[in-house]
């Protein structure tokens, strides 16, 4: 049986659920043909020149990403069009034809949201959920310090740090969970109160927001931390999990994960 | 002679030149009483905690932040009314009397930018400077690989990391420099190619931005490297130069700058 992209595509919109379609979104196909017969998928968290070149060597012709190809949200491409590096990569995507597939708000809207699934998943950490709320989950482990709990998800992600604000010594068990860029003070800073939380665990947010808060929280002599991972370390997991969903659903088709090594370098 | 807070004020605004006050603004007099007697005089990147009770327990009445007292750009306390770090932190505001005045739109708006000049001082590097653009400063320098400059700067701001995409052994001469949330990828990609540029050093911008931009760049076997300060780390030179200013302005008033320690401890 012939598999197209599209099949594929609609597959992805299945799990949406009730919401369905998005009127205004980020998502959708920004290169190839969704006629075509699938080779082979790949799913990652961004198109980097490497990601393209790995699922280009593995054969596939569908490349399904979480963030935008060209370094933006909104992945415009009208200021890059003289920057040698757009230019390299835009040929390699042209003359390879491949598709590439930006699954983002809807991967969000699934229910619960994918990419957090994919993070409580690799974390092992389905059993501890109290509650899935549309941009965070809430879980209550069992006690680990700060620091116990920074090195255990460095070895469940693969990550080779993590920036922490608070004490490292301090018991944890009540923690929220935010992927992604929603590490922000508007979403983050509600929670501890609400949510009665020891810790939060986020992506990526701006330096003077929940870090700022959390800190102000420690020196007035609160048990609140904070845990950043990295954004795309956060939102990876979701990307590995939704490869083997895809591959669950067309057993002849291969399908692969691909990590694009986001971290930075520390000096 | 008798120094009012509105006589600190208003020499701050000379220097801004031709701009003038600025219509729209997040910066003025956000608590205290602009016609008290000034007693002494606090700079800081931000309104900590830890940095209030400083400058109280230095004498001061008049703290100049650059950035917000409640964790965001806008300053907005509505949604933190009955959170008990902001209850805390607005009591000994109140208790104490202190004059916070945020002094962040028109000190970029000097001329140079005066976080800027702060932090091309604290690096040594104005024996370099190329060009002042309103965001950004091109330097020159000896030929030094990213994995030196990275340690010169450490050393120099006294941080304890940087955050680094590209190849630690590459050489650099020509360096776009940008600090505090200007390391987006609007302000820095095009840099590269316009400016010819072998590394980008920034305070902060969204991860999915530059770095990868950097990323696909290096990959392809060009020499263009990123090295991340972090946001305080890279605008509290600027807030170090203004208090040095103000000694010379107010020589009869104790000026003192007081670092917020913003690092995040790593895992």
């Amino acid at each position: 049986m012939t598999i197209l992209i599209d099949d594929v595509l609609n597959k992805l919109m299945e799990s949406v659920g009730p919401v369905g379609p998005l009127a205004t979104t980020v998502d959708g196909l920004k290169s190839g043909d969704s006629s075509s017969e699938v080779k082979g998928i790949v799913t990652a968290f961004m198109a980097t020149q490497d990601v393209i070149e790995q699922a280009i060597a593995l054969g596939a012709n569908l490349l399904i990403t979480h963030e935008g190809t060209f370094y933006s949200h909104q992945d415009t491409k009208h200021t890059l069009l003289n920057d040698p590096v757009y230019q390299v990569k835009q040929k390699l995507i042209d003359e390879s034809g491949i598709a590439i597939y930006r699954f983002h708000d809807h991967l969000h809207r699934y229910q619960p949201d994918g990419i957090m699934a994919g993070l409580i998943k690799e974390l092992g950490w389905e059993p501890y959920i109290n509650e899935h709320q549309p941009a965070a989950a809430m879980v209550t482990i069992p006690a680990m310090t700060v620091k116990e709990i920074a090195e255990y998800i460095k070895q469940k992600l693969g990550i080779s740090f993590v920036r922490i604000i608070g004490d490292l010594s301090m018991t944890c068990t009540r923690i929220g969970l935010l992927a992604g860029y929603r590490g922000g003070g508007d979403m983050c800073i509600p929670l501890f109160e609400k949510e009665n939380l020891d810790l939060i665990i986020s992506g990526e947010g701006p330096e003077w927001e929940t870090p700022e808060y959390v800190r102000d929280a420690h020196h007035q002599g609160k048990e609140k931390a904070l845990i950043i991972l990295g954004h795309a370390q956060s939102e990876e997991p979701g990307m590995k999990h939704l490869a083997k969903y895809l591959e669950a659903s067309f057993l002849m088709i291969p399908v692969h994960f691909i990590s694009g090594k986001h971290s930075f370098q520390l000096v």
